[in-house]
């Protein structure tokens, strides 16, 4: 029997071979789409239900795509020819919420909004933050590693995962990680699978670290700048001076100008950057009022709110940029990450690429953590062969300033092509190795994160 | 050649084969030795002398153990019969201190106090911060992922490390994780290393994340509760009211009688346990009175302090523990950590344990965040059986409450029978497949945390 019957044998209408369904799991929010159409998709609603697609996948050497709700912006989720799609996204439970030891433990297709919604009833929160948290999936952050605006004050995924339920490409469930805030037994396993893309296995429940709801008040500074550069030194100046704000995002001209045209705010002046900072806890205050002069000694011209609520409109203009992308065509959206004190060379960077490649980059930053997201604006769905090779130079430019090709949002297959460039062939084939222990016959995955081979 | 000839012709006076030396190399802080004395010691200089080093073991099939300071406590830099010994101790260089993206980069061999010290002057500190911080080296504490008092604040080790130079066991050196506070490029390698105990490669260089000092006072608040029930209760309470301490440490009767017999103080009254907290941060004072409050309505009598030394003062005679111990005869430290709620119920497990088997456990925890410290005080240099039998209860009881066997020292080979227990038949397989990946030969620190084939 072949796979798809063998599927719907043992998993009956969790199966799925609706034309549309199949077509929409070809792509992620990257835009870009796997070569053909996924054979199924499974709609797990437990981990029985992933247990048994992996068994009949390693039987029938079928490849295992797993999709959360498909936000990725590195196609790591995209399921073409002869793919399964394993589904996730109806193991949405909680269950647990635990204030005395500030943890949770959930199923990966919880929205990370509905998640916060639920803690914030106890007044708590899962600290990781990605621009998509009202879209995309807990076991979406896990497995990108997804970042977002708080790291700098609130670390990155990684810090934030205790443990994880993972189901191993033959079927087998492991409980990886632990309960305690400590704990060291053995290797880290848990750390491991954070940021890897599905090609480890498939992570069928999670056990976060939370953290209390920050008290008092939160505070916002916006601030103007004559271009992009001048908000870029700002920023660091502030990091320097050794405030710790909770967001700090940049905006350059051609992002705020394009962001202020969706919404209908009138245009600003051209050739204006921004910088949307906001402090948060019993410092508040203060830290806004020294980031205020830190910006104002820096030709910003700020202004400060101290309305939690006029802070979260100050904010939807840089949430917007996604929207305001894709209304101008099709958007690469790049992810490097360097030092802070390299934004500014960074930004350098981008403009000679622009003026090389007579592009424009409209740029946004989490300038706090010093990840930058420089979108590549074009028609039509395919990646033109002038914008690769800009974002070559980009790659490269960023490794050079000490730097990564991916802050938050991974490796996927838009990326794979640079993944040993960054780690030295060495490491390549370590890492390669080291994903083979956990799949074996290469089903998980597969042709994601590393090129194939030839 | 044999293999010390080799290693002295390549590396001339840095083989070290004096007899007291090499009789040291046998034991850490635990007490454990090694069976028989290893062959040599080779202290490395350079990065290039790590790399010889093990290229000729590699090519003599030589099994080689890393050290730094030698202060673990589970045994896993302990060297034996037909090992060389590598020490790291004499690289201790700190290549940079960034304030402005807030890190360093260092080698392995500095104490965890020297880079304090030399980053206080910039206003800086690493966060890790384990008991043994004026004794242990930086290397070691990333090797065993080492915890300390500010855990349940400040982060574990894992959250403070961006990325290790690592050499593996053919003499390759890789270049592991980023400069940048974001990084998913691939595999979280960084994360693995750390706390693995020298099974999966040298780390001869890291780059630290660091925190700005915490500006403001410190306060501290000690309280005597009439028993250690009452106590660990108590913090729990603090832990659920939503206040977070930067330092939250527990002594039980037995650990406050023997410290204060150790210093000089007067003896506290029988079966009195002790609570002392520490806040720090813009909140500090505020969160003081909050605990003072809570510690106050769970039986506690209390005092709070304004004054940094004094709070030094105060934490002394926790820091006195190890010492307390170490005066009454061999102690084993134990080092099992639960989920923070769980702190009461693990107390009394121990106190079961204690009847059952006749013995005093007296017993520190790092409440904040849920790990316990139990000693067993024997007399001679081997672990009696009814001790060990004790400590088999005392681990099986932690992992029923959720937790693990071991906190922040490791498994070594002191729990390396246990780690199956914990991790499962199919996890402990795995994690041994993937230290092979590292280390095909398996000449690096063999019997450490697995047990070896039979």
């Amino acid at each position: 029997m072949s796979v798809v019957p063998l599927l719907q044998q043992a998993l009956g209408v969790l199966v799925d071979t609706d034309e549309d369904a199949l077509e929409l799991a070809r792509s992620d929010r990257s835009g870009h789409a796997a070569a053909g159409r996924p054979l199924a998709i499974v709609h797990a609603e437990r981990v029985e239900h992933v247990q048994e697609t992996l068994r009949i996948a390693s039987a029938t050497r079928t490849p295992v795509v797993v999709r959360g709700a498909g936000t990725g912006l590195a196609g790591a989720a995209n399921a073409g020819e002869g793919e399964i799609v394993l589904s996730l996204r109806r193991m949405a439970a909680i269950h647990e919420v635990r204030p005395d030891d500030l943890l949770a433990v959930v199923e990966p297709g919880i929205l990370n909004a509905e998640l916060n919604a639920h803690l914030a009833s106890f007044g708590l929160w899962w600290a990781p933050d990605p621009a998509s948290r009202d879209i995309s999936t807990v076991g979406g952050n896990i497995a990108t590693g997804a970042g977002g605006l708080l790291c700098a004050k609130y670390g990155v995924v990684r810090d934030a995962v205790l443990g994880v339920d993972l189901v191993l490409a033959d079927g087998r469930l492991l409980h990886l990680g632990h309960r305690s805030v400590k704990g060291v037994t053995g290797l880290d396993l848990t750390a491991l699978v954070v940021g890897s893309e599905g090609i480890l296995g498939v992570v069928v429940g999670a056990t976060l670290k939370l953290r209390r709801l920050v008290p008092g008040e939160s505070c916002t500074v916006t601030a103007l700048f004559p271009g992009v550069r001048a908000a870029a030194a700002a920023s660091a100046a502030v990091t320097a001076a050794g405030v710790q704000p909770a967001i700090m995002e940049l905006m350059d001209a051609p992002s705020l100008a394009a962001v202020h045209a969706l919404l209908g705010l009138p245009a600003p002046t051209p050739g204006t950057a921004q910088l949307t900072i906001q402090t948060d806890g019993p410092a508040a205050a203060a830290e806004a009022d020294a980031i205020d002069a830190i910006l104002r000694a820096n030709d910003g011209v700020t202004e400060v709110s101290h309305d939690r609520a006029e802070g979260e409109r100050l904010l939807a203009i840089r949430r917007s940029m996604h929207a305001a992308m894709a209304s101008l065509g099709t958007t690469l959206i790049e992810d490097v990450s360097v030092p802070r004190s390299a934004m500014p060379a960074m930004f350098d960077e981008i403009a000679r690429i622009e003026r090389e490649y007579g592009l424009v980059i409209p740029t946004v930053a989490h300038a706090g953590d010093g990840n930058l997201h420089p979108n590549f604006v074009f028609e039509g769905p395919e990646t033109p062969a002038h914008v690769w090779a800009a974002a070559d130079e980009l790659f490269r430019a960023a490794i050079r300033l000490g730097g990564t090709l991916t802050g938050e949002h991974g490796i996927g297959v838009l990326k794979r092509r640079w993944l040993a460039e960054e780690l030295g062939d060495d490491q390549w084939r370590l890492q390669r190795e080291i994903a083979a222990v956990f799949d074996p016959l290469g089903i998980l995955n597969p042709g994601k994160v590393f090129v194939p081979d030839a």
